[in-house]
């Protein structure tokens, strides 16, 4: 079991690193919701710090005096009616909270938090707070990759910063991983910190199968749209098809054709489409056509689990072909805790592994993440299987 | 090997029972569609036939005249351009073909059919000869459902026929049947006829676990009604209760309170709630937040194969929790037959066993229905497990 | 002041007329909605019935039986809830109460009028049954709009009969007729009948003008076409040009470019243009753009008014520059009736004069017709001003 | 003739004006845009600016360097392709230009001008200057309007500023005010400044009418609301019922019932209803249905052009019962100048007079305003007549 003083640590680090990946943006980044999937930053530090006060301050600390009651329908996932005032809006919409208040608010809360655990050591309120900083930690993600989408969906196409690399690996060559028929044991297995939906660890019984040992690069992906892709029907789902037609869908997220060449906008800025790179900001859609087009498929998450340690993954979310469903046995916590993971187990996908955007510390084998099948926003990626 | 004499008296068995079912129906019912998933009864009639002059008489028999060039994109699944008029329309705006002229298309392809199956006994013919005949099976289940939504909607509730009947078992005790854990086979596993999707039987490790041997009756979904099961968000998956919202879902499709007193439209007209009677017409969604509510859960579509000999089924379509995914090594037809299943393989979820409205020969422990989570025009039901 | 007798055999005249409109029809045209403000015939015949059952028969005939209860939602104009079952629907869903039904209806409907009429000639209900005639013909329009939109959006696009004819005029010779400035007396002026919109006979003050002897012609349009009118935004209102892009517009309704030649649905069926025909089922969007590119302008309905008895006029409605507002003094009716004309006045065009398809004695100079401005399944034309 | 330096001088006291009320604001406000008519208050610092920069520096400055190239997509009224990287987005979506930007982007033009008409005072290019002023002047209200929403629409309902009164004036007795039947002069009719839609003095005929000096109070509307002004259908245009039912309009737009008591969120905070002051943010279907109410009913344009030398304006801008329509002999100006008005005419009302937002030097007897029906956000109000 973690010590108190590591969690702490480790929570002054989260909240710190989360202030960091804003450092890089003007005020005014802090406030737009371009699509529905992508939320404000200054909501991201708004409900990370929120999640603190509601399911730890106000619960373990009796002498915590609240920020600011108006706060907690505001950073909310959802919002809710403020008194008889019944006012829904988008979290797109909203210019107050200033960005300088929802930092006030953080540093109130952070440090309310640091002063509680000098004193508390409950063993609920630890776990609670391994779960906060998790949570928090999934937003790190969220938050760059919607910090992505602001300024890669502005007609000025604005740099985020030139640290950040999208891709920096040596290219290896693809080789097909062999896996024997038999059974398999699923899910998390120690005493490390893991999601519910982890949990439940079975065996499930797989039948013979190969694995690429690499990620689809941008060049097979050109090479995708080159034999006309998107146009040949019977590579795709039907509804996936409709997407296309419905989209004008022709190539990933962020990609434009200029004078017959192929750029995309990274975080560094508008930058030619680097061949060796692992294809990312793809659907699922997108990830299946492009395996019926290779005479292949996607893994299964089960494959991919048993699987993994033969090869080296972390650059891009993979998709799977399994839906997202409960682990025999699952439960849902108590409470609205219990609202984190099971409410959202129909007409999603399991992906895998982690991306660039991962933050440290926050990912593990067993780690399964889920997207509705059109999303395109984040680090995805593909891996074949056959 | 099923034979040919035994193939062609069951076709002309299926082509009949199909207009054996529009027999009650005034024509104004063949012509309209009052939700995209419901098609008209005249379009049924004709895309059957479709099937047998596209994929039999013009590739197998020389001699045959085609009946109407038109037919071919008025029948076929997707309407396409008419040489270069290009006039797209929903199905239920089209009066012409009138229904005289569809049964006398009809009648000259079965006629067609009947004098090539006596010469001609191709064993590629037969094989699309029995795709073609369950393929109308398929569509014999449609039509009765969707028969029922169009009169089911139509606020003077007319009658179909008072010799159908929705529910006609004896009631009996529910019972908890346990199975053990282990290795089970799944998939189709015989010389008989199968779709593609059951194809490939292959292993799955199953952990222990109980099914019921009944179905959730109406008296049992009354209690979840009356316990504000439609209210209680806990219960619903975030996407079931955002559709419980937008749609005003108190109760399952076709029932009505009337005061205080719930009916329901079954195809012999208005009628009162039979308690006893299996719940029918509701979604996954609906199924789902039920068996929250008892604490239980659906079962799988492999938990469902491994029991179903334990208990009876073929009343209602039933719900479950497994996504339809193809099997292990699916491989999917080539050319147009191949359209068929593959390319719905996302977003949906599988039921199995079958419904009062599935025609004879038409279902087995293997077969694998599939529809949207939303859906409830079909005789959908519940079945516990745990 | 019209007496009964000619007020009976006018009615009688009308009824018949309405049902020899729908003698060339399939029973399933009868059925259809393919747009929203498409109506299906057998709704046609419904409604105009049940207005001399809602607004005569209920009132004046104390002996009357109500032919059927449900009929009273089924066609009034806006669908209401039966008893408790509430269920909306819309009218081209209705495969119930059949065409048979209907025509019972008609029937009884008709036969029950003249026998009140043969007994009473109170003032009130001679006033309301020449309201409910003249309603009854404004539906014989909309009826023969509304199955050329039946079968001219079908993709076999039948023939409705060769009897009717869209155009049959000798061309003249265009010229502008010079009406001076003053004062005009506007409005209804005789002891005819006229709706209450007419009334209100009042002076306007218009300036010097001209306007056109011909409406512009289906050359003249075509001339519009290849001089790219629909691509040239500077000739359009900013609310027209969204609705050309967004329905992708670029010729009149029913017109179809086929091998480079242009051909148009008309009643008799797809047949080439004619060129020397008046243009018709054109948006006001269209004739306003039109009329910019000739550096013309349409009249306003008080100059139509003004000038028409210099040119000859009836074969298409003809879109005028006002907006369609009450004229001064206009009061609605009071209760049910009130409901016909006040309540569209916003957001619609005036149109003057009248077309092929408006039945006898139902126009004159000052009768005002409306429809908004997208419209374009009536027989609308346009005529120059300036 | 206006002097170049009198003109000069409007200019810069314009410019600095519209920063003025933008003063009060925190950045993030400048940003967001909760619905599509309103834009953000940065688009309307760079849009004003724009018009300069396009129309005039560029046309007449040979000096003049770009400020920026991407600007004039961002700050023209719509947002074009980026040479090849075509990307829309709405206004609201975009966080760059920063504020910072956008007003160092207002200084370089301001100055630029400034220089400029230090030395040419070319006829066309004044002219074209004062154009410029009065657009910024119009969006100078729009500024306060679309601010006042951005705050209101926020459910922490922050104040914009205390100084800003929106009713301040004496309550006067309410009066009908007799005009004569007879011709009128309708138009501009001097040597000042108009905008080209209130050019072609003309003649109209008035019959004889009433209107009231006072506008409609915040008390008579709350009796219409008391009265279920709101549920009585027969008040309303059809288009106007919908509009309520398909919004659930009950009150002015920024109206709150809170425990029985109306409050309205005003630009200095949220406070009751003050019932002396006159009822604004209500949509011309409100006002329409208000005046029904009281038996009364809006003036035309031209009414109340005749009438308004006796009464006080200014307060709130008011619904006419007339269609925004071009006058006789109506011309839109050459180029995208004549973008300016001409393409709203239709399915528009016209409003006459000016509000407590509109910035002096910016109104007169004829100028004509003009939304669309259903809209609220600006300071409207009701006149009756009768």
């Amino acid at each position: 079991m973690i010590t108190t003083d590591t969690l702490v640590e480790f929570f002054l680090e989260t909240r710190e690193h989360t202030e960091a990946l804003c450092e890089p943006l003007e005020i005014e980044d802090y406030v737009v919701q371009p699509i529905i999937d992508v939320s404000p930053p200054k909501w991201h530090l708004g409900h990370t710090t929120w999640f603190f006060e509601e399911f730890i301050l106000k619960v373990f600390d009796k002498n915590y005096t609240i920020y600011d009651d108006d706060f907690s329908f505001v950073f909310n996932s959802y919002y809710e009616s403020v008194g008889k005032r019944v006012i829904r809006a988008d979290r797109g919409n909203l210019s107050r909270p200033s960005v300088k208040k929802v930092y006030a608010y953080r540093h109130y809360v952070t440090r309310a938090m640091n002063q509680l655990l000098s004193s508390d050591s409950n063993e609920d309120l630890l776990r609670i707070l391994e779960i906060g900083i998790h949570h928090e930690k999934q937003h790190q993600e969220l938050l760059l990759t919607d910090i992505k989408y602001i300024l890669g969906n502005n007609p000025l196409l604005p740099k985020y910063a030139d640290f950040f690399k999208e891709f920096d690996q040596e290219p290896q060559r693809t080789e097909w991983i062999s896996i024997d028929e038999g059974i398999y044991e699923i899910g998390h297995n120690s005493s490390e910190f893991c999601f519910d939906n982890e949990l439940g660890r079975h065996k499930v019984y797989l039948q013979d199968f190969e694995i690429s040992n690499t990620l689809v690069t941008n060049e097979e992906y050109l090479a995708f749209i080159k034999a006309d892709g998107y146009e040949r029907f019977d590579l795709w789902h039907a509804e996936g098809w409709d997407w296309v037609q419905k989209n004008n869908i022709n190539a990933p997220l962020y990609w434009h054709e200029i004078d017959g060449k192929w750029y995309n906008y990274i975080l560094s800025g508008l930058s030619e489409i680097e061949i060796k790179a692992p294809v990312t900001h793809i659907s699922y859609f997108e990830a299946f056509a492009f395996a019926q087009f290779k005479n292949c498929r996607l893994p299964t998450e089960f494959e991919w689990e048993a699987a993994q340690r033969h090869f080296s993954w972390g650059q891009r979310w993979e998709w799977t072909e399994s839906a997202y469903l409960p682990y025999p046995d699952y439960k849902k916590a108590d409470g609205a805790l219990g609202e984190y993971n099971g409410k959202f187990m129909v007409n999603q996908k399991v992906l895998r592994g982690s991306s660039v955007a991962t933050p440290t510390k926050h990912t593990r084998p067993t780690y399964r993440n889920f997207f509705q099948t059109h999303l395109r926003w984040q680090f995805t990626g593909i891996r074949l299987a056959k």
